[in-house]
């Protein structure tokens, strides 16, 4: 069912390699203008989405993530214009070889293709996503959840008729509107169309993507990140650096989930961090000499130190050593960003240095792990795998690269 | 049964991370010492293999790629030294952002982890990709095939002695010495412990990882690679040019598969063509027009254009345009390498830009896709996708990066 699909996106991704920026630019800006135009249209979509999510009696916090409002519309638009102001990392010389035989060798960067990607509720990941492959001139097939299906069709309905308008490939933009599993299972075989596929959503989702993708796949999302109290710790900035980490946002990838803490500071430095996050409303599941430090705290199990909250939950391991911190800090962390708080810069280094994770952070807070906090302009997600792209991903992770070879009639002796 | 070796593995890539260069170079040259220095047990150990070979009736071609001769083993102990003279890709730094917030983020070159790599006969294979994976850093899981089991654990005991010898742990270079089927499958799906699994042998054993393995590959090696004879070729080069892709080393992967040619030249420069090639025992397998234009032609099937030969064979398809040629191109290249021979600027850019493969060339062979050619200094492989790395892999296609961030106390608001 998919075949023709992936057809026409080969297809529509080798016309979007001709495409001017200058022309893609401006498409992106009309697309800007015709969300908030046609406002009524996606809002009366959103609805019927509302309205299914309220029947099946989904939690609040659910439905929220559902809902499209007039700021989060203006949101979407106000992402589309912010893309097209962005610079293509596209046709870009990466490198040059003269060679001895005369050769001349240009390494430089081209789109990826086709770009897949298999996300759960959240409209605005079908703009977003839209944006930034369009943007790197890759064509994409969107297979939103089920959940957001009405909302999802009428951004898409959006976006393909100001291709059509701008005189481009309506194909550039193919949303699967078939939200059963078999049609992401389909997807997952499509690698004879598809070059990349990107999941966004939860760890289960993204488990499902690795293990039957036959595409290649960019991991994103899941973090379990720790934050290191070491022996040389100021302890005021442990306190703010650990309570923004947690506390800010307990719902994202770079939330703090794991404090590691050095037992010389257990009575000096944790009290304080404990009572500020209790405070806050955190539940806090330490080791026996946590426990023991500070009253109040739930036992921990070893299960804890492997999980990914996204509440307001954090576990406490006690170490004796830099080494100890980080050996436990490998062990059970996602790959995505750890910290160290200290006033040692030797310790510093070794810990940036030998903490496995896309980001490793000294005396700052984990939630700085971001595109645009990173300066990117513009963010696919957050890889915690290590081909490709790690950590925060701009918009050149969206692109390859090829070798063009310029000769005179060499030939290989 | 491969739990407990990804476990050391990990352990191993860990303790890899702390090596001086300096020091693994010193490693890699006593290794090339050490493999003429026990070169009779190589090649009792090889003489093994042969026996088997010879009682299973392999034919001499299949023979051939088992067999270590002392000018072979001389080739791979040179090969140690020249990849400890080429500078370390891993700990440089790639970028820097200076961030309005304080925040100093580098991102730097760091190794993979830990490396599996499945390979079919050639024993030289396991030092080459050992001597890769060492000098970045990396621990390495090798997988070789049955047919040189005996080469294999032969040259592991000699590497894994010199680590020893230089008080490295032994297990950055591990052998699965159980060259079942099983063995394979379950190294594909050791996610857990291994970052990276590279398949090197024929189409069969690629398609086979790439459909079951969960973790990312970097697919290497066929090439179906095309020539397209412009309309305005030079004549004496385009016979040259082919002759020489076609028929200099017939069983790589960038030798040339299939000839595009402008229906302008059938007369003037196919016919030469056709007959250079004949002359060195080539089949040729064109389609009508082709065969109208030159006696001795096979008819060529649709089936032949998709087919890379590694044989004394080539298939022509005849076009209209350059828009042809390159549309015939990417329907049936394997997106490896593909030349064009032309006067004409404007098309040689054409072709460059819209032909969809690691390497486009003008007016060049295709046998030029190499590491060794492109300079890189050594090779890994090269890689018909488009994640992580494209065309010839040198070292740093060997490393990942992360982002190292410096701060003074930031949180985010």
């Amino acid at each position: 069912m998919l075949e023709k699909m992936g057809q026409l996106a080969k297809k529509a991704a080798y016309e979007l390699s001709f495409e001017e920026t200058t022309h893609i630019n401006k498409a992106l800006r009309d697309m800007a203008v015709q969300l908030l135009k046609r406002k009524d249209e996606i809002l009366s979509a959103n609805a019927l989405d509302m309205a299914q999510a309220e029947e099946k009696g989904m939690s609040s916090a659910l439905k929220d993530r559902l809902l499209i409002t007039d700021k989060r519309l203006s949101g979407m638009a106000e992402g589309l214009r912010q893309v097209a102001s962005l610079e293509s990392p596209v046709g870009k010389g990466l490198d040059f070889y003269n060679r001895p035989n005369g050769l001349k060798i240009i390494k430089k960067s081209v789109p990826i293709g086709v770009i897949g990607v298999i996300y759960e509720s959240r409209p605005n990941v079908t703009v977003d996503v839209f944006a930034l492959c369009f943007k790197t001139q890759n064509a994409v097939i969107l297979r939103g959840g089920s959940d957001c299906i009405n909302s999802n069709k009428a951004l898409c309905a959006i976006i393909r008729d100001c291709l059509l308008m701008n005189g481009m490939n309506e194909d550039y933009c193919q949303l699967i509107e078939d939200t059963s599993r078999s049609s992401a299972s389909e997807l997952m075989k499509l690698d004879k169309y598809v070059d990349l596929l990107i999941p966004r959503g939860g760890e289960g989702l993204i488990r499902t993507v690795v293990e039957n993708s036959t595409i290649p796949v960019i991991e994103t999302g899941t973090g379990n990140c720790h934050i290191y109290v070491d022996s040389t710790a100021d302890k005021d900035m442990a306190v703010k650096i650990i309570n923004n980490a947690k506390t800010q946002r307990i719902g994202v990838c770079n939330a703090c989930e794991s404090l590691v803490i050095h037992s010389s500071v257990l009575s000096s430095i944790f009290p304080a961090i404990c009572e500020d996050l209790m405070k806050n409303g955190v539940e806090i599941r330490g080791d026996e000499r946590a426990c023991e430090a500070y009253p109040g705290l739930v036992q921990a199990s070893e299960e804890d130190y492997g999980r990914e909250y996204l509440d307001l939950i954090i576990s406490v391991k006690t170490v004796d050593s830099l080494t100890e911190a980080v050996e436990h800090i490998n062990k059970y962390n996602t790959g995505h960003s750890d910290a160290i708080i200290t006033r040692n810069q030797k310790n510093a280094i070794y810990f940036m240095e030998h903490v496995d994770a896309a980001c490793t952070y000294v005396n700052a807070s984990t939630r700085f792990t971001d595109g645009f906090e990173f300066g990117f302009g513009a963010e696919i997600g957050i890889s915690t795998q290590k081909l490709h792209a790690r950590g925060p991903m701009g918009l050149s992770a969206l692109t390859s690269y090829k070798y063009q070879i310029l000769g005179n009639g060499q030939i290989r002796e």
